[in-house]
């Protein structure tokens, strides 16, 4: 097989490094250009030294990139410029882009939630909403995928299909939300400082996070009718992981072992979503570090309610290593590859 | 002011530790006695050698302490245990008990979920639970005050005012709440090692926490009617912290500004508690090691939904800075006497 | 008595606002005055939220305020815009100054370490450096003093009685020191954040950090000789708390219990410094958000050599706790006064 | 290639999970059997749920385990049981023992560090001490290989070679080394509990480590002399990562550079060993979870003195990482097969 030249845009953040992290043990993926503009020469291995055993390309800015050699872009870059960048890239080269940008079919509601008009309205419309185990067929087509959200992801590969099936109600739907601080990027921000975060916990972005669109698009999809969401995250003090735990009503006659069964079904030749047995609990450390979501569905005590616990590690299924499954597809590649590593516990 | 000779029971663990803590400093309890079984005949900072600076008595059995000589005691020994401990104790002895053995008034209830018979019902009879904001006038006149679980102390206190009033409806609540690890103990158990709690989170109790019906106790009065909740609990990696997410349904008429403004002025002159402006967010780190409870309230997205965000240090305000609050209560002290420490930040 | 008009200057940082967790229980200091140049204008709640229960003044510019109605100032400004401030400041006003501007007494080693020349010579040459333990006589008649660094009082308290006595030689001392990252202050950057510190350590400014001509310093005045040392500072993740593992060579007849007896002679009745009995190790844990020094000595297997151990909390002992110690004594007050707070443990 | 069947001993702790971790994706070994005698009967993903992914044999009790089937085993059993088990294997089965039971040679030593004679001192006399950089040839030919502890790991790597070519004296050498807490193994243990061991540091075992006689043995080796060092560890509130701060006298003639030439000639093809450049500091984040083992060198302020720092992870490089290494020579495989995973960085 022919190696695929592969460039990631905005690599000196942490779903950059992440990407790279995959990558490098990736046998169909050469990386080939790294950039990082406010860094552009510098070696990643000063970015990020936890590389420095790797022979990797400097980091370069992105005007520097030829790209008519590129084949696969990872574009990492801040939401709201990565529409230009995107749009200026030839039509040969496949994107996965981690930004927001892509994310809202709905331009409307993207200037609502993100205080602008969407720049590439026309690249807007051939994106493709990328969590990967609902949308496998159109990924495979896909020029340009929009790579999910880490709070969507961990939303919705429990909830779609439950609202497709129609064994949940539609119009209560709870999710509170729990995110390690690599969510926040590699930006110094004092509300990130290790003092500010460790050993204290907190809500945030209260019913105004740019993710609860992203859901609701999902959701409102799978239920055929407008879905609203109370979606509440929280800030928790370590690097990795996510945590859903997400309140639903059953459709009458149907109880939380129906929705169980049904996830089971569904995701049962899954090799990244696990259904747990009744009784199971997904906890974040046994998914650090992979590409694994964990779901475990409960009976409420509260007669008609059930709740929903998904876990992932926000950078890997939340983020980067998403977007490689979701590379591999539009490349024609096994799914898994590159990706079948073990969480890392403890 | 005569010194009130006071013991505690089961000082060998991290309640114990706290009321040490703050009892060091307060000019009216003297402490005389510390017990714990296992440990007797140990030096306290032997135990805790974070107290090498105080003078304290050694570690001994309950039974070989003279109760004829204490006028105080704390009792934070394990639940089931405490019952026939406090049964023996003489009546001339005020008693705090940081258990749950005195907590629910029902001793059917009790006996369902903590799996044996009530052994002292009429002693449970005589107990007053100690939510101090809400309950001064019983718990001055107490003898024996079965002190809030931290969960519900945490849940209650935005809740009850609400109920009260019925600005809220009482058949819809959900509670999601994270805890520091100290909620659990001293005790030696694999799931509480550092390496597997350390940089990850999980829920744990699902729909089956013993702090539920105390909950529902207090919401049950507070509504007049039965209110069940839907409570799922979740540890956190931090030693200290309880933070609960409550999501109510405003009763017809009443938005979250009503709310806020409804607990703003029923904790008005409250030194402990305390209502955060419009905006304002709850954070664990800023109530740590003090009596604080934080309460914010926000409107949903979600119409006809709102959320309510509480903090507060689970081993102070949730254990052993409550039973003192409670305590000064009813040796008719001030009741910030010995609690008015600033919060331990960063 | 009457009360103490005080000032913090750059209370926006970790050290400011420690000082104010102390001076809010203290009977003699009253803080009229906060400064912050550019957080002018702000409450001191909005910046450190975790301050909501106290009533304090709004932070101002230095130039707001006026000093002829202040008796005390605390100084935690950055290095180097410390001298200019001070120099202005009426002299009338007791200054303790926990920048490192008047710590070196030598103006020449200061401007090599510091990389400019010295703005107040005069001034320099009336501060009296404010070791408590080991300087009450000159602290006490002090107009200003410089408080100590972190790691320069974890390493001087154990080593300046042993050195004075000639039980250790000079020659040959080796610091390994570790501190939480508090110590880095709250400015915004990328090595401090969450992220990068949480489940990791590493050495940095080897052989070059700025504690070291401190320590030497006052190591070289106890020796009556010059003394260099080897100091090594470490980032561990966690917010508070330094030790220091230090190897020296005891004098000829000379053993590592000989050194333990000395040091408790020293500090038998130090409120503050405790020399823990033979296999007494310090741990940080047990001196967090106190004032105290925990020193532990042992003998090496290696013949000829022994290890000091000392623990601190960084931002008490290793800063404001032993500024408001100094200021204590500056004002004729009990030197304990405000400062006999109990760790917090867990 | 056929498959090598393989058996880890002790599966249920740490280092047994690690090697799953790895062998997980590993060509050429097959995991056919796991032990753990407390948990035999039940399910690898019941122990270590974050496995839930993996087809993986049950745990059973070592004398369930058919050898004759076994063609490589890697025990992870507790010191001092291992002596029996390894006795009684087939002469066919090729051993990694990961505890210390076959790493000191002198049995005189062993018995008075740990306790006990040893049980089988003509085995002992077979095994090959597995520091894979420095002893291949052995390895290669090895039954037996005594995998080093994590500590005389990060020791050794930098200063063996140092030693061997006379560039540091042997007289002098101290070692501050601090280790994450994963290190201490699952047992439940109130020392190791999250709220004994977050935001907090000590050393432990003073002078009295049983990891000192083991890297005395192999610095003996490589000085051709006695040589005895101080050795203090230190517990860090981290699950995983080892630093040693390692301070050394050059011999007359030498510098600090000439250390890092030397170590980074004898170093540079080596997969897992990287000397950094001047200036670059080892750091543990950035070998979590991966074999590398970074060794930076730095001059002393002291005149005479200079600093060695290696990182590790100390369940990898520290034990399970090298024990594949090892196994990997024994079988005549490439050494970094299944082990060229990056680091996980955040």
């Amino acid at each position: 097989m022919d190696e695929i030249k592969t460039a990631i845009l905005g690599a000196s953040g942490y779903t950059g490094a992440e990407l790279l992290r995959f990558l490098a043990g990736h046998p169909a993926f050469r990386v080939t250009a790294l950039t990082a503009d406010r860094k552009a020469g510098q070696a990643m291995a000063h970015v990020f030294p936890h590389f420095a055993a790797l022979t990797l390309p400097d980091l370069v800015s992105i005007d520097q990139v030829d790209f008519s050699g590129i084949d696969a872009v990872f574009c990492c870059l801040p939401h709201g410029t990565t529409q230009d960048v995107i749009s200026t890239l030839p039509a040969s080269v496949k994107v996965c882009d981690l930004s927001a940008d892509f994310r809202l079919r709905d331009v409307e509601t993207y200037a609502r939630w993100y205080g602008h008009p969407h720049q590439a309205p026309e690249l807007q419309k051939t994106a493709v909403y990328g969590l990967t185990e609902l949308a496998r067929p159109e990924i495979r087509k896909a020029r340009l995928v929009a790579n999910p959200g880490c709070y969507p992801t961990s939303a919705q590969l429990p909830l779609i299909p439950l609202l497709r099936a129609g064994l949940i109600k539609a119009d209560d739907i709870i999710i509170d939300a729990m995110s390690g601080v690599s969510g926040a990027g590699r930006a110094a921000k004092e509300a990130n400082l290790y003092t500010e975060v460790a050993e204290g916990i907190h809500p945030y972005g209260i019913a105004g996070h740019r993710h609860a669109p992203e859901i609701e698009q999902g959701l409102s999809d799978a239920a055929g009718r407008t879905v609203d969401v109370s979606f509440t995250p929280h800030l928790m003090p370590m690097n990795r992981g996510m945590l859903s735990t997400i309140h639903v009503r059953p459709a009458a006659g149907v109880d939380a072992a129906a929705l169980r069964s049904a996830l089971s079904e569904i995701y049962r030749d899954e090799p990244f979503v696990r259904v747990l047995p009744d009784g199971g609990v997904p906890a974040t450390r046994n998914v650090r570090g992979s590409n694994l979501c964990l779901i475990g569905v409960f009976a409420d005590r509260v007669p008609g309610r059930a709740i929903l616990v998904s876990a992932i590690d926000n950078l890997v299924k939340g983020a980067s290593g998403q977007a490689l499954q979701n590379m591999n597809l539009m490349f024609g590649l096994p799914e898994t590859m590159g990706l079948d590593l073990q969480p890392l516990f403890p």
